[in-house]
């Protein structure tokens, strides 16, 4: 049969409309972890896979699974071999409504068109709504999936938010039990495959004019807290040549991580400095103590590796040349995960039987996928979007290309063969 | 008589500690503009005022004003000469317990002084205790003291603190009629002179191992809030070349102003910032909006406005490089005030009177002096102080020092001749 692409890509856009719909915040998108955002969004997406003919159900995170069984699997079955598609829905502060919700959006409509044309494969079809992806509240990331893949570390359990609520007080809170994220976890067997559809987040497809591509690689990625301490002192009095201003330290280490990835273009070597806290923070005290936090990756791990002992020692450096001191703690180190080629082949496959060339490239965010690849082979299908543009309400995909994108998902779970895993 | 130097050291250590024991923050002492620890602290002072011999009150701005009848005063007389002593209760966040506080103290003990003495004078002597004096709550500074002088602004009740609250609301809130603030203004004929008594807040009195010091002018002062504008992306998919990182325009600007105040060492140029929010705020997501306030301070006016102007046309030749903008608005710039002469010789014959040296110094910080220029002539006594070090817990004076400093006062006060004015 004939797929639909602009109804499909409709049906997709009115999804992702009603879930940006559910914010923090009044006038713009704002969905965090195990907020009672995240939770009506979760319970939307449980319905709509109801809908679609599978069978909800939320984790011990906070995930929502939806599974559609295979031919003749009877009621309640245990262990069922499954390809697993996913993605997320917690959001970055001030989002757009694109970035993870339109991979559970396209999981969903994928599922719906099989229940539709009465398709059954002999392996479940599992959809899975991860809502710690983006790690905008807590000190971790991708902690959701990580308890799929059962690599859930429970010291994570202590880390706070900005408010000072702890993970674990928080999934209380949401009606979670701690002690259950080991039932989160599946297992090799029932894991065949990860495949995830996400909106490129970079200029590559667009600038190329191809509506969708095949990811080769999700870029490692560090996240390092930075505490620099100076001596804080009155803003009229001391002389400029005795200050130990934590401040103007910190500021010449987000510039010396700005010179440093910009010398690694070949490694696509990205470096940001987005949160920092400034003490005591009055107009007319020296700072004597601030926290930033840096964000580096590169699509290899060791240039990655290397510019991160390279900033460290540049940091102590501008550190000692102040008065200052600094510390750090790499509290997120997730090293660069390949896409498995026989599923690189098979999203290059689905794209070619619609008609379109399959570009392949490397994902400069950090993904699910990450997580997902320590139990199961994992792939990703890349959507173009405006301006590469991303983590913003100016984020967006076309209904055409979220039409195709869809498409492809359908065929690809269509071919999928869990034979020609290596 | 023989002044009993330790003992009123002592005293003042005293009083020192108990105010320093009203603050809002359990582990430090933090005490803002109308909180109800400014509230508390008021009231002690004004208790204490009242043991001294003196009728207190609270004017419109809760300013605490104790008033020391001259010789002969009918009570309830108006409009009586006064000589004016004072400094302010309100602190830095995470401050010393000398800065401000010492000066009020001073006053009450020299007061108290006279009033064991039976001495009266042809003038009357207010103490003032003044509580915004640091600007640490409202983006205002020396609000109280310009009520004093008859200068205050109303459009300043518009400007709110971190939580959202206007002045307006908090003075309301703290039980002060912002209608009523014109009646907090004293007349040029009822205010002969202002002086201070005040920690130094720099290291050079300690360097020449002199107690106290004789103030000839205030430092000028600026302060420009700076919105830095760039354009958020995703901190793994947006090349370093693509970016408009509005933080990282801003951590140039910070060193931009700190490269400025160091080319100006003559003019005791210093240039901080203290206070930064970068926005939106997470990890992995290019700041697009940073707001920080630049505090600009030097011994003379010219420099000061030419470095100012260095400054912005710097900020926004970085802000343009990188594809930000930028805007500036310098919401405080206080010239450079000058003690009287006539005050400044009055306070070198009493430290001749007490066999101290008097040397003179510029004051880099800010103080209320300023705004009572604007009616009468004024001078400052400054204390030693450890380290130079001020707005901060290690902030430190002896009590040997402290007791110098109020007998200073009283001689001051014994020795005060209005007939030189100029």
């Amino acid at each position: 049969m004939t797929l639909d692409i602009e109804r499909l890509g409709r049906r997709a856009e009115a999804m992702l409309d009603e879930l940006a719909a559910i914010s923090e915040e009044p006038d713009r998108l704002t969905r965090r972890f195990l907020t009672p955002e995240h939770k009506r969004a979760a319970h939307l997406v449980g319905r709509w896979m109801q809908e679609a003919g599978m069978v909800a159900a939320e984790d011990a995170l906070g995930t929502v699974r939806g599974h559609y069984a295979r031919d003749g699997e009877p009621e309640g079955a245990n262990r069922v071999p499954r390809l697993l598609i996913g993605s997320h829905i917690d959001t970055v502060l001030n989002a757009g409504k694109y970035d993870g919700m339109l991979g559970v959006v396209a999981g969903i409509l994928a599922v719906e068109h099989f229940r539709d044309q009465n398709q059954r494969f002999p392996f479940a079809v599992d959809v899975l709504a991860f809502g710690d992806e983006e790690g905008s509240r807590f000190p971790t990331v991708l902690s959701s999936s990580a308890a799929t893949a059962g690599a859930f570390d429970t010291a994570w359990l202590k880390g706070v938010d900005r408010d000072g609520i702890s993970l674990e007080k928080a999934m209380a809170d949401y009606g979670l039990d701690t002690a259950a994220v080991g039932t989160a976890a599946l297992t090799q067997e029932e894991a065949l495959a990860y495949v995830e559809v996400h909106i490129e987040q970079g200029p590559v497809l667009e600038h190329g004019d191809l509506p969708l591509g095949v990811v080769t690689s999700i870029a490692g990625q560090n996240r390092t807290r930075v505490n620099v301490r100076g001596v804080a002192g009155h803003a009229g009095t001391v002389p400029m040549t005795l200050r130990q201003d934590a401040y103007l330290a910190a500021a010449e280490m987000a510039l010396a991580a700005e010179a440093i990835a910009k010398a690694h273009p070949d490694d696509a070597m990205v470096a940001t400095v987005g949160t920092i806290k400034v003490m005591p923070g009055a107009v007319n005290v020296i700072p004597d103590h601030v926290e930033f936090v840096l964000d580096l990756r590169a699509a290899s791990d060791a240039p990655r590796a290397k510019a991160l002992k390279q900033f460290i020692a540049k940091a102590e450096a501008i550190a000692a040349a102040r008065g200052c001191s600094m510390t750090h703690d790499t509290y997120h180190d997730c090293p660069t995960a390949a896409c498995a080629p026989w599923l690189q082949d098979g999203l290059t496959q689905s794209l070619d039987s619609l008609g379109l060339k399959a570009p392949k490239l490397v994902s400069g965010a950090g993904h699910d996928g990450q997580s997902m690849a320590k139990i199961t082979d994992f792939a990703m299908l890349f959507v173009r979007c405006k301006g590469g543009i991303s983590h913003n309400p100016a984020e967006f995909a076309t209904v055409g290309d979220m039409g195709l994108a869809v498409a492809a998902l359908i065929k690809f779970v269509e071919g999928f063969d869990p034979a020609k895993r290596g």
